[in-house]
């Protein structure tokens, strides 16, 4: 499978590159604006896979080639940048392929961090909006520590709750995440479930600032 | 510690019941509208313990009198029962005593469950909005099934995250539920983190709905 991640320099994005090129034989596409960015990280994610003794094939890339390059495409990008992504590669994008979007809209106050539920229902749902009609969306890796994720010395053991309407789209997706060792994909029902999912977020910030010694947390459904 | 289960003949009343006599040597008071009916099922818990060797003292009160006998009173009752329950225990309760809410708002659809915020932000905080202002109240035990909770054969491994704006009320509900063997409290914050707390338990159920053998879910977070 072909993955590209959009805006794949940074934050979770960085994470699933690595873990992805670590633990499986995808070919792995760091997508970004800036396409000599790009190039920089993914060289900089196989240095580091190298010196783990795995022999990574990534590349780096514009997010339009990247997107073009890809099968599933993933939008790991922050939720105010999700609409101009998805809509500056929709061209690349069609029914044959996978948008996944990972993005979660939270505010914060002195109270803590909470969830910013956008007027389309879930962030999730904005980048189906955003996407060509043909292009099934997939919400999934919403809970997931960037730190920890692209930390390949940590052993994970989180789930995951992947979202959608397009059945084929959803279990290409729960293959991926699969991939993954320790994360153990669940499937949370439709689109319009994404809400409570991409809720998660700002409540492992809240748990993580109130609780000594939990930092960089995922969640686990038992 | 005197607790009372106001609604503690049914759902999760039942099991933290049940929990708490089992677990721990707190008084523990099954409150209902009804209190014939609170004293057959406070026989009911006692019988089911007593088959386990476990020799508990479990009291059935109206709930007025439930909450007049009890230092935390566990308001255990559907959201939509909530506001009216507490108050018609309003005068029962003073500021030496903690109120906690333990209940969530859901909506459902076709496409899953959802929660349903209420215009107060949350239902733990549509509880402190009903409750006389000196009375502190703490969210607890949002996420907990209902049907695993209350059967004892089952050993629990989940977390409950614990929210409120009393430090010293917040403490006391942390103690009773690290009582519960195999609950893991968390501090979660201020009473205005409830909203991101309570949306897990919707969350929790459509999960349960679309994984095979995943059912009478709770969260664990690492």
């Amino acid at each position: 499978m072909d993955i590209a991640l959009l805006g794949g320099t940074g934050d979770i994005g960085e994470g699933l590159a690595l873990r992805w090129a670590h633990d499986t034989s995808h070919r792995v596409i760091v997508g970004s604006r800036d396409p000599e960015r790009a190039e920089t990280k993914a060289e900089e994610y196989a240095t580091e896979l190298d010196s783990r003794g795995v022999d990574a094939t990534l590349e780096g890339l514009g997010n339009v080639e990247a997107a073009a390059a890809a099968d599933v495409v993933v939008a790991s990008v922050p939720a105010y940048h999700l609409t101009d992504t998805v809509e500056a590669v929709a061209d690349a994008l069609d029914d044959e392929d996978v948008l996944v979007s990972p993005a979660v809209g939270m505010k914060r106050d002195e109270d803590g961090f909470h969830y910013n539920r956008p007027g389309a229902g879930s962030v999730t749902a904005l980048a189906a909006r955003a996407a060509p009609d043909d292009v099934p969306v997939v919400g999934a890796f919403h809970n997931l520590a960037a730190g920890r994720l692209a930390n390949l010395d940590v052993t994970l053991d989180w789930d995951t709750v992947v979202v959608g309407d397009d059945h084929d789209a959803k279990e290409t997706v729960i293959a991926l995440a699969d991939g993954i060792e320790g994360l153990r994909p669940l499937d949370g029902g439709p689109l319009a479930n994404a809400a409570e999912v991409e809720t998660v977020t700002p409540l492992l910030i809240n748990v993580a600032r109130h609780n000594e010694g939990m930092h960089d947390l995922g969640v686990r459904f038992e």
